[in-house]
């Protein structure tokens, strides 16, 4: 199957997910990790559209995710820079664009090691916060854990 | 906002859906009228997206759908014809494009006139029987009581 980027575009305005994870580790000096996450999840019956867009930009996985859907995930940064690079050049269409905007700036601290200093982290959470995928109630608890040291 | 085919192909691989609707009438001879739509379903957030589409297509309105959310809706039947030739012309690359050909099944049959009696209608049924959105149970019901009729 091969995709063009327009139909990606289109595809992953309405099924991608730009997503800033952020997770107990007890290794880092803050005592938490970002994980940005790049997601289009379908059900099993079209996982060859996953497996395509694995194809197009050249990694990525295809993973089982919950019953019987499948998602074609980024969670390697150099990965996820070429996926930005790709919606830098294929504007989305939807609302989904301003997530993906700050799911960019996200990526660009954390290239600069801002999300491995407390100020930093708390910068990127209060960006997680305004994106439409995030856990807000959970986001607020680390904050305050956060903040409190 | 300017859409191309492509991207419109990948939305609708996402949020689009082709329905067959069975709903009773009784100025039909059979008590039964089918009503085919194509919708595509956003947050009010990209409610411009489904007034792009509109303009794109020339055809269908757009309406509040349930809670928030708004629907571009498509009834029309020589609206619908203009949906079918575009994809026709355009693939869909999901397992979606299999309820698409079931649609235009349905729409062809309309065009001939098979809706308006029991056997057409009864055909009608099992191919909705046979997508991914129809209500099953409902829709067994209905053929039951026609059978019976």
């Amino acid at each position: 199957m091969k995709l063009t980027a327009d139909w990606i575009v289109g595809f992953v305005d309405g099924e991608g997910c730009f997503f800033i994870g952020i997770n107990q580790h007890k290794e880092m000096t803050t005592n938490y990790q970002v994980l940005p996450e790049f997601t289009v999840v379908q059900h099993k019956r079209d996982i060859q559209v996953l497996y395509a867009l694995k194809k197009f930009f050249g990694c990525g996985v295809v993973r089982k995710n919950h019953a019987d859907r499948y998602a074609y995930r980024v969670r390697n940064l150099s990965c996820i820079e070429n996926i930005i690079s790709f919606f830098e050049k294929h504007k989305l269409k939807t609302k989904k664009r301003i997530d993906f905007l700050k799911f960019r700036r996200v990526c660009l601290m954390m290239k600069e090691g801002r999300h491995l200093e407390k100020e930093g982290l708390l910068e990127i959470i209060d960006i997680a916060l305004k994106m439409n995928t995030s856990d807000k109630p959970r986001l607020l608890e680390i904050k305050e854990k956060i903040t409190r040291g």
